[in-house]
């Protein structure tokens, strides 16, 4: 298995997960948000080969893929720099849709025959349908970022289609847990140990969101990609409910043992292009017979004490 | 008025017919594939000014766009080659995704406030329902070209949202008629001056698709432009009818006199990625009180007895 982006969060944890099942892993990395310290584990592993890699790099991307001749590519790295996208309008098209391509080309060249994606649940914009299936119309897009993951779908499918790789779309809801580096939960964690006593809101506190726990995450990648065999299987992952900003901030304040005065920015979304609601319709990927094991609750308080307990991440950003 | 593709098939019955309007139009061509003679009326309005520009140097696009200032961009420029994508994979990311995306940031930088884009219907890929309404189910992929079409729509989706810009997503079926140098007919009409006893035909000839005459595609293109002022404003642009392409054959074959034995590939596609049925719902268009002219049995004639007309365009290829 050759995983990219796989010292973040995602990547870092499916290294393990895949050692653990007896994988051969090579992992790509090009360290720009990716953390060394997550593939500790994993470089003790002699089945594991880490390469320092930027993935914009055509000519090194097929090298390094054309010497370890994976079977199966799973390829994470992304910009996920959602909210920021429309301030370097060029960087989702750079590190979303032409790395894909540049990844997915290695790929085939080496001889793969599966490649696996993390797509979004963002791809389906505002839509009008939840939960929202796999199938609902048509989407139109809302974000640069979920416009990249959409170019890269769409490329993946006529590889798959064209040249007979199959192709695993695996649109994601945001993931929650150990290692986690980015979104609100990370944001509220720093604000609140900055100033207890106030924080501020992106929105109206009412965007509504689904949240998946890595381990989740992990199990649901695992079996579509053992069980599941089309020429192109297209996957929500997602858990089966959902939990609003402010909900999600009073699980993260009780772990914090925190009461701040909630300052709200108002408006539906965070910022330009947030989708006020994301619920994405799962019963495909149960029929699979995946189950996940925790809910959003618990996956936030996992998520903010391990944050507490590896306060060298949330540091980082308050330096 | 900024054209890309100006020297093109419909590019340049696009120029034509805007500077009938009265339009000032700035045509951007690589002459790549662009003609220089289909310009030539055009070359004589003092309104019409041309710019050799290879779209994949942003700088180059960047500065051309500056200075004219286009209110309205129409981005037609692309890798037409649909049918051999799979032999240079790419092409489609580089003339099509990454080019879209140079237009675009040229617009914006400049401040025009359209953006029209010309989209295709095998954006469905092999759809379910017929005829396709824009919001069918979430398609799936089948050539790299429509790939890079999807991409494009994304990314002006996502700057219609975030910039303000409004974004104008056009679903061509293949279309026909004067310059029409690329497509079944073109292909079809070459054969048969080369031997009129006997004509390949790929696939099975049931292959059934919608074709619209250039001049209805410039009536709604401009319809479109000027009636609807939606943030994004995606449409179909078909007739109400299909033709297959032995009833394709028939009509060419008629207008030229000929009787070829016919030798089928076989298969329900012609190759490929290729959509063995188009067929587009083009209530929405029609809703606006655009009305088509011409059927496909004209289109077809009208663009055959062109081409005999302009042999030194089927010349081209038969050397």
């Amino acid at each position: 298995m050759l995983v990219t982006g796989a010292a973040g969060f995602i990547g870092s944890n499916l290294c393990d997960f895949l050692l653990d099942q007896g994988c051969e892993v090579a992992g790509l990395d090009s360290f720009v948000t990716g953390q060394r310290e997550f593939l500790s584990k994993a470089l003790k592993n002699a089945k594991f080969q880490l390469h320092e890699v930027e993935l914009a790099d055509f000519e090194h991307v097929k090298a390094v893929t054309a010497v370890f001749k994976p079977d199966t590519v799973i390829h994470l790295a992304a910009n996920a720099d959602v909210r920021f996208g429309l301030q370097h309008p060029r960087k989702d098209l750079e590190q979303g849709t032409v790395v894909t391509f540049n990844v997915l080309e290695a790929a085939r060249l080496a001889g793969a025959t599966k490649f696996a994606f993390s797509s979004t649940g963002s791809v389906y914009g505002e839509p009008e349908i939840f939960p929202t299936p796999e199938t609902c119309p048509f989407p139109v897009q809302t974000s640069l970022y979920a416009a990249a993951k959409l170019a890269a779908e769409g490329m993946i499918q006529a590889y798959a289609e064209g040249y007979g790789m199959k192709g695993y779309i695996l649109r994601f809801v945001s993931i929650l847990g150990e290692r986690y580096t980015h979104g609100h939960v990370y944001d509220f964690a720093n604000k609140i140990l900055d100033n207890p006593k106030e924080i501020d809101v992106l929105g109206d506190g009412k965007q509504t969101k689904a949240y998946l726990y890595i381990g989740d995450c992990l199990s649901a990648i695992w079996h579509i990609l053992n069980k599941c065999e089309d020429k192109i299987n297209i996957y929500n992952l997602g858990p089966d409910e959902h939990i609003n900003v402010d909900q999600s901030l009073d699980v993260i304040c009780k772990v914090m043992d925190a009461t701040p005065k909630r300052n709200y920015s108002g408006g539906k979304r965070g910022w330009i292009g947030d989708s006020p609601f994301i619920f994405l319709d799962c019963k495909k990927l149960k029929s699979t017979g995946w189950k996940s094991q925790k809910t959003i609750r618990e996956s936030v308080e996992l998520t903010i004490r391990w944050l507490l307990a590896n306060d060298w991440v949330l540091k980082r950003r308050q330096t």
